[in-house]
């Protein structure tokens, strides 16, 4: 992996759930995919180098997710897949011709409590449009309310939306059976993979969901990259209209360095489970330390089953976003929460819902490791943050002491 | 520009509104772009290089379309722009709380019956989710039915969408004119300006519409990457909800990287109206001989305001694929009709739809120059396809007159 080069000796990166480093094999092949610069629906000379690179990227990424070829869409990132998904099953629900009637009867959602805001905002938009959704309660261990599930599925849901792992915690939830409790319903089953790519292996035939959404850059390729699995036979309305790519599902000319480099890291998916036993182990050892070391943390969620790279501390009497500050002055990036939420001063809705106290959630601090972190890097990060919680807990028992005077 | 490295010398490129080469300074920027691979949104130092990028692009694409930085939503591409305000209107209008009535009570659309497949078949779409669309003829000259427009524009028009430049003909429709018929009648105006960023120059405030959608890849830049002009005051619901990116308008990590490249071609924008002259003489000087040196063969709207690099051929009693597949074998890269369509065996529907009858679409052609065209070229071009036609037109005599034996 590259570092920005002024950072590459003195800045430690542990934001790896926000986005990832371009690994070397990418920027490597970066050239070759900027030279095929041809339209891929072209039928000329232009068009074919393109073309192959395309369909090479397809094999790799479907065969890295248990899946085939023709059941990958590509898009151009997480976010457009899980939009996709949810606006795409309601309209072909809408407008679909010869439509059974028990389908056109299916206008309930349901989403967990916990979801990124491309899969939350999007039922919410929804329900702005007048369906029905209801959202499945996570507790603050990371457990999401099967009862509730299993008591608001009906023969009117449409379709459920569950995340792979939460971006916050790490959390992994029971997907394989939520969707086989999708299906004994007739509903459609979908799950934002997107944190999960590249951290566990992920088998979507064995998961048995009908869709899936991923992202390149969390995966160490490049941004405006990504695809969505859509079981043979799963029917959606795309979400842009247009020319025959993706073979009518997603119009655009593709993009074809997006999608190449989606393809080189593809073809590095069996390192996954070595690099995760690495990192869970540098994880372990990190939280060890802090829980040992420093007063008042908790991890969030750290008995229930989690990527192995994520911490979600709770460092008491702290606040997240002068913690970040201070580290990212040290050289230090991590983060209070979703990348895309960042500047809201607002604390972390994930971990409200999962019923931590404002407090808590304000101050909370995200750590992810990535598969070049090393335990010198965990080592100097619990030390600085050792320093930075004392120096800021000492300041805030100061202010308290004079506001006592 | 650079062209496939075993194409270099021998292949000639006429087929710039299907996608251009990626030029030498956008292929300059590409590593420095791909270092910057922080999350732009992120607060510590790994966002703040993306995020320069982001505003320095934002800042030049602006300046470039005559419009200001706040307007500026960057998207993928043009197809996600288009379907991003056609569907975004409708549901804005569908589910905004607290909308005057006068707006909710705008269920009609609009658009040429001649938009790209990204605007025509959205328009379909909405249809068939229960809105009124009417479809503006277009006649064979290029003439769009100015008359059949005023009749049919309402109090209960929400949206007008009329491309700039049609990416078949190049025929230039009279955008400033019909946004002003839309505000008339309190309606949006729409203009797809894909075929129009980089080879006339475009003011956007000046142009008066509402809303306008940009691609990259058609303007010397990497695919992926793209723009959606939005006026000041103008709503619309997100086509991807997610995170606060982009003012809440397009939700997704930036793509840092498109939207660098998009940065730097957007810079030399100022050499358009000098690279337009020498390309309208280079295009003048082929049709003009192939019509005097070729039976039979005409410029579709040639007498209509034009693109200066665009000519749509109508090559009588020969079949355009044919025509196509015999000029690739000598290295030339021309086109039938859009590449979306490619491999669809149907002729134009853009060219159907002007009148043009199915056998004059069926031979048709479409020639599109670029920057770095040279006379040689066109020279040899028109050599070579007077060769190919000749042997075709001779093939089919022979057919015919074996089918009277």
């Amino acid at each position: 992996m590259i570092q920005t080069k002024a950072h590459a000796n003195t800045h430690t990166y542990f934001d790896h759930n926000a986005t990832t480093p371009v690994c070397k094999e990418v920027l490597a092949a970066l050239p070759e995919f900027a030279e095929a610069w041809g339209n891929a629906s072209s039928i000329h000379w232009a068009g074919r180098q393109p073309k192959n690179i395309i369909r090479d990227a397809r094999k790799a990424v479907a065969d890295a997710v248990g899946a085939s070829s023709l059941e990958i869409i590509f898009t151009v990132g997480g976010s457009e897949a899980n939009n996709t998904v949810i606006k795409g099953v309601f309209e072909h629900n809408q407008s679909a011709q010869f439509l059974p009637a028990e389908q056109r009867r299916r206008t309930h959602y349901m989403c967990s409590a916990v979801e990124h805001p491309a899969v939350f905002k999007t039922m919410m938009h929804m329900k702005s449009l007048g369906v029905r959704v209801d959202v499945i309660p996570v507790n603050r261990k990371g457990e999401i309310d099967l009862k509730f599930y299993e008591e608001h599925l009906t023969e009117e849901t449409a379709l459920v939306s569950v995340m792979f792992a939460n971006n916050e915690t790490g959390t992994l939830f029971p997907i394989k059976q939520m969707a086989e409790m999708a299906h004994a319903k007739g509903a459609l089953f979908h799950t934002d993979a997107v944190q999960a790519f590249g951290k566990v292996p992920v088998n979507l035939h064995e998961l048995g969901v009908d869709f899936a959404s991923f992202s390149g850059h969390k995966f160490y390729s490049i941004k405006g990259s990504g695809f969505l699995y859509s079981r043979k036979g799963s029917n959606f309305s795309p979400l842009i209209h247009g020319g025959a790519q993706e073979r009518h599902r997603r119009g655009g000319t593709e993009n074809t360095m997006g999608i190449g480099c989606l393809g080189v890291v593809a073809k590095r998916v069996s390192m996954i489970e070595d690099k995760a036993r690495t990192v869970r182990a540098l994880r372990d050892h990190m939280e060890k330390r802090l829980v040992s070391e420093i007063a008042d943390v908790t991890v969030t969620a750290g008995e229930s089953p989690r990527l192995p790279n994520t911490s979600s501390l709770v460092l008491l009497g702290v606040d997240g976003e002068t913690m970040l500050m201070s580290m990212d002055i040290k050289g230090y990036a991590v983060s209070t929460g979703a990348a895309c939420s960042s500047g809201n001063p607002e604390p972390s809705p994930v971990l409200l819902a999962m019923g931590l106290t404002r407090d808590e959630a304000q101050n909370s601090l995200r750590v992810s490791l990535g598969w070049d972190t090393t335990l010198e890097q965990v080592d100097s990060f619990v030390e600085t943050l050792k320093a930075v919680v004392a120096r800021l807990r000492s300041l805030k028992d100061d202010e308290g002491d004079s506001l006592h005077v």
